[in-house]
């Protein structure tokens, strides 16, 4: 091991503790625009090193508890590889986990509680919106919001950002033009109040008007409901996924899923350093032929999702002091 | 790592396996007096250096197959933490992993005995009262009883003297009132067998007639219908679900469920040093209010119950000579 | 540890990664004679290491997908541990898990394209026969079949040759008898496959005419429909577990089935050094008395493929120039 690297590791992760000092992840606006950029900074440094294999494994006694009351193949496989490459071991709870307990008539706070006991960091996705916070204030443990219903899924949203930047560099003067659902599309909420926080960012909002983003994230951005307006200027193009059943009649999800599909032709008019970025899973909002095409980054976005969440971690769970690193 | 520490932690589990040497803990009837006490002392030591993080990962290429007939999220997280805090690891086959094998027509000892060859201990929960028995003569594994029907549940039972004697400090002379189902709850069947080990310890037993506890385990306990006739004499309060479906009439649930319901007023007349005890998940049996008064302890029981199930695991698994070491 | 054993198993895994140099497993006619012997000499070797506490975490910080579109209790069973026993982690996918994302419409290419950005190793069992061809060439990760519906399920035939080398020393001139299912039973047609590799072996094929083996797999074996009439020549008696449902009427299965049914009886005119095998979960193929025969060998073929298994990780992972091995 290069003791450099691991030591930058370990002042990294301390520096973003001194400028994020709360215990849990539930709302991207828990952020300031400097804890912000020392996150970048931790993600890009545990990047280097997992491709390089040269992790360590500083969670190594660590348990996490990762709670999904709605399933999801994807952010819960994320949130438990991120905690195995730290070193660490996984509870897993997955849809129907609460089978159990719930039969027996316990609260979903005395459940958490319980876990809480037999694991250092609780990840928890939850439909019902705001549970979080209800939760931060009566288990004391670390935890991080997977997900709450049409809330908030803020570790997405730092990939997200944590994406743009490795790709383009800098957001200075950049055009993020973001397609589809903007309406129910938690993703996209919190992603954009990250974008807020930094200058000179152009945002283009594409949807139909019923899915227009709500106006309590909305700040003056350029909306309209034509891609081929707004694709030749874009440097960032982010897809999200058009829900059927959100359309109040069919005609107008099939008329719109065939307007907003990226492919070839699509991509006709867009810049030559274009990224194309979607949270996954698709359905049928990108054709598969595009996955060649260098500017498609959403494969990248997953593994940047694995590196973001072990930051994540590292920031609730890392103690530089722990008596556990003598085994090693 | 503070070396004594560590030396002591290996001598206390070599002193419990030389008072203690079956491969298997299927009833608390395994343990004699002086194996418990010298279980008690390994906790306490596996209990301190494991909240200072400095609990060495002693079964770091151990196995365990935490195999549940019945789900039980609660007992099998327990066990499972307790593996990965020793540096072990899980197997899990979890309610309805019978599935497979049973959909072919295996028996359950051949399902058994095929995962004893991918592992190194199997934790068994299974609603047939007594099969532990049957499978110990057949499969030579290291086994723990994780329940069996109405049968037992040894590591509650064992985790539960581990809180009374940290919070105690001693059983002399003390006065422990168990209120609630007392004619299924199998793991007040185990304590009170445990508890007969220690003298002058006073048992003071609240149930309605219908739940009263089998002859079988009585052994002249003050017995009576009325919590509030004993709760002022008691150090110890120990309260069990009371299962609406185990009633002849649901008036006569009714009844007894507010008549034991623990709250402030309940526990207006009880001692200041009081510690209540629930194994867990309370449905409706004490109010969540309680649970800020430091009397209340059912949740330290969960993180006892930790310990506990790490300590028997170090007593069946730990080999002081093993070459594994040799790699840390 | 003996640095000199670890050194050796260093070494077996280089020479199998000279002569084996694709990064997945996916049918047996992939291994070549002579990769086929450096296998089988890397198993030997991590089955004595693994036995005397001996085996070094060689894939300490990678990650297995282990994901099972049919259930198999078995076989995912024996996968996991092999990565544990390598010091890795495991997220599985097991039957089932597909929901959330098939639900959300997403294509089996693009979950496993997700997964393996998120892991080392891809174990896949899928129904569809000759989908992992298909998946070889859309996704680069590593990759192992673990069963493809009627196609193959190469790790299985890999043990079973293991096992039988490991106790009779050698195939030069004996004779393996075959006996139940071979129509429809995919592990005898890779077994015998991986046969055709030795000279002088005889095999023998007993199976009612409407089970034959299929004629693409055969090359002029003793065929008969009488176990009788072979089992006395037999230095290995391989047993198949016959499915109802694949016979045309229930009376020829139960004619059959009692016809091949192995027990004391059955085994009166075999050989003394004869080694009894069975892929297991067995129904009624080998009454369980015969279990405490010293002939019978299927247990210890299920600890054979925890070994085979950790071979074939090995070959595909093992990387000597890893720096993660700095920290060990």
């Amino acid at each position: 091991m290069n003791i450099p690297v691991q030591k930058e590791l370990f002042e990294r992760i301390c520096i973003l503790q001194e400028s994020y000092t709360e215990n849990n992840i539930v709302s991207v606006q828990q952020f300031s625009f400097e804890a912000l950029t020392h996150l970048m900074n931790l993600i890009s440094c545990i990047h280097v090193l997992t491709e390089n294999n040269a992790m360590p494994p500083v969670l190594a006694n660590k348990i996490l508890a990762a709670i999904f009351y709605e399933p999801s193949t994807r952010t819960s496989a994320s949130f438990i590889s991120a905690m195995y490459k730290l070193g660490g071991s996984v509870l897993p709870f997955i849809a129907g986990m609460e089978s159990s307990s719930v039969r027996k008539g316990e609260t979903v706070v005395d459940t958490l509680k319980t876990i809480a006991q037999l694991s250092d960091l609780l990840v928890l996705r939850h439909p019902e919106k705001g549970i979080h916070t209800t939760l931060v204030a009566n288990i004391f443990s670390p935890l991080i919001n997977a997900g709450d219903g049409y809330g908030e899924h803020p570790t997405q949203a730092l990939l997200d950002l944590y994406t743009i930047l490795r790709e383009k560099q800098s957001l200075e003067n950049k055009t993020v033009t973001i397609v589809g659902d903007l309406l129910y599309g938690r993703t996209v909420h919190s992603l954009i109040r990250l974008l807020h926080h930094f200058e000179n960012v152009h945002i283009q909002l594409v949807s139909p008007r019923d899915l227009a983003l709500p106006r309590e994230y909305y700040s003056g951005e350029k909306e309209t409901e034509s891609l081929e307006e707004v694709i030749g200027e874009s440097d960032v193009l982010y897809v999200t996924r058009m829900q059927r059943e959100r359309f109040k009649n069919p005609e107008s999800y099939d008329q719109y899923k065939s307007l907003y599909l990226i492919n070839k032709d699509t991509l006709h008019h867009a810049k030559n350093n274009l990224i194309i970025m979607h949270p996954l899973p698709r359905v049928n909002e990108i054709d598969p032929l595009v996955d060649k095409d260098t500017r498609a980054v959403y494969f990248k976005q997953v593994k940047n999702g694995l590196y973001t969440r072990m930051a994540l971690m590292c920031l609730l769970l890392f103690d530089r002091n722990s008596h556990f690193y003598d085994f090693f």
